[in-house]
């Protein structure tokens, strides 16, 4: 079987994790190049992950003939310029989280990549693993009643110094962290929201430290997001009040450390664990399945904008720039 | 949480992995009472497995008022019996598989829950994990286009003596083995098949060493299912075919040891491992679940009567005896 090369723009921390590793399980797909800013990087990245080939810069990645998927976990502030060039270029392109800076620059990939034809995937992991899928089904089922209000929160602790703290690269708490429990509400809603209202630590200068936002559903549901990177004690929780019970799911993110979903109907409650390895494992084989036999692959097109259309939308209801807008 | 709390039927050797272990992972399970042939046997299997009571006997353990869930792992000509009395005695049951010694037995069963309202699930594990349900859905995706032939094997070697070599208590490989690609089979075509053919390595007298029965589904597909318990060489595997593509699941009934699952289609091919755990965890919570949620558990009722139809028709079809007939 013909195997789907992809490359790597940047020796990204979060590289071994989302891509590696879980390229390893799946034998349709191989590694077959690496750039970072500098080439000893590049090379050592290369040397400890088994991977074929160095390529001298992000754009000889984008141009090398045998890469066909280019996987971009550039800093946020790259992710719509280098995805672009990729599909450009002719590759498909599964970008990290969030999409982008905002929503203008979101539409604009989207854009090019229908343009182009190709794919560009967002690498919303957690959405791929049997604990989201899980909570989705039983929210669907109907079971806990008409969906009344969804919670997110995603606190933790980001030391500086760090990208995530700095405004030129699309920093900030909610485009780290908020994305998530934003496209979790979103999802179990299955409808766009409204940013009715917000709260900020700002920190340093345009940063949010920490940000909360409730939001309004069209379909009369009401959410509230928070986020923050200034918390010592780490919180990774969702819970869906319905009218006749709730859904709670703990550590959506990082499900193989640890995780529990508990189910509340008027007819009972279960509690426990969802085994089923990393969120990552689950992605690439769906977004490999996606690409090579046209299986779903949801988190993409107009989810990923309206996704950043909210994150825009909490930065505006708080009076923080959105992300990407001239210094 | 008010847990739900298991007992046991015998210290069986399949009940660490298929109960045991899966239920330290549910928080709102409990097992409470162990029963086996002889006490002391009982006994260790509590102390080894930290359960907190060993019950003089299976009469004990479905009379108990410390269990509401009893787990039936007996021999499989016990099936019926201990289900049944458990029903009645106010348990749910979560009964192995094959559910019973044949369809007619199988009938009673099910026909013993709905007088009693009491809930009796098949412990067919394999159905709930994420690798089988990939499969589930590639299939009824279309994407390998209709369902042509569908191929299950599971061929191991099972050392003798063994209550699996002895028609007493309902042994053969097409009961304890060959269940399962039956089951396979019957959910990826999503009805009913008649049994058109099939060869037999009689041995000893009325058991099925090895067996393989042709099958022929209303919709036009057919199948063939393959079980042997002479086999030196390990083989687990289904294969699905249809009009434009296939899909191939190695290792549906113990995935957390290795498993592949190759997809053909006319846009391209995709293979690797699924990622998700054992299959006894994913069972165990949809179980939990349906008890107390409602949520689905499909393999119980009608569904379990039709397989043990199937293995009726295989026994006929080559000239055996169904199991559980006066010896």
């Amino acid at each position: 079987m013909e195997k789907l090369r992809f490359g790597i723009l940047g020796a990204a921390r979060i590289a071994p994790g989302a891509l590696v590793h879980p390229s390893r399980s799946i034998d349709s797909v191989v590694i077959t190049r690496v750039a970072a800013r500098d080439r000893s990087r590049a090379e050592a990245f290369a040397a400890e992950h088994g991977i074929e080939k160095v390529a001298a810069d992000y754009e000889a990645v984008i141009n090398a003939d045998d890469v066909d998927v280019v996987y971009n976990p550039l800093p946020m502030s790259h992710h719509a310029e280098w995805s672009i060039r990729a599909m450009r270029a002719g590759k498909d392109v599964l970008c990290e989280k969030p999409f982008a800076s905002n929503a203008t620059e979101a539409q604009e990939m989207v854009e090019v990549a229908e343009q182009t034809g190709r794919t560009l995937g967002e690498a919303f992991h957690y959405w791929y693993h049997p604990l989201f899928q899980r909570v989705l089904e039983e929210v669907r089922s109907g079971r806990i009643g008409q969906l009344v209000h969804v919670e997110g929160h995603f606190d933790i602790s980001i030391a500086k110094p760090d990208l995530r703290w700095e405004y030129a690269t699309s920093g900030g708490s909610t485009m780290d962290l908020g994305c998530y429990p934003i496209h979790w509400a979103r999802s179990i809603a299955g409808e766009e929201p409204t940013v009715t209202g917000g709260d900020v630590e700002e920190d340093p200068e345009k940063i949010d430290a920490a940000l909360g936002v409730e939001l309004s559903f069209p379909g009369g549901a009401t959410g509230y997001i928070h986020s923050a990177m200034n918390e010592p004690s780490r919180k990774v929780l969702l819970v869906v009040e319905g009218t006749h019970g709730r859904v709670v799911a703990d550590n959506l993110v990082a499900p193989h450390k640890g995780n529990t979903l508990t189910i509340e109907t008027p007819t009972g409650s279960t509690s426990g664990t969802v085994e089923a390895g990393t969120t990552y494992h689950h992605m690439l084989r769906a977004f490999v399945d996606h690409l090579r036999l046209g299986s779903p692959y949801p988190t993409m097109g107009e989810d990923s904008i309206n996704n950043m259309a909210v994150i825009d939308a909490a930065y505006d209801a708080v009076g923080l720039p959105r992300r990407g807008l001239p210094a």
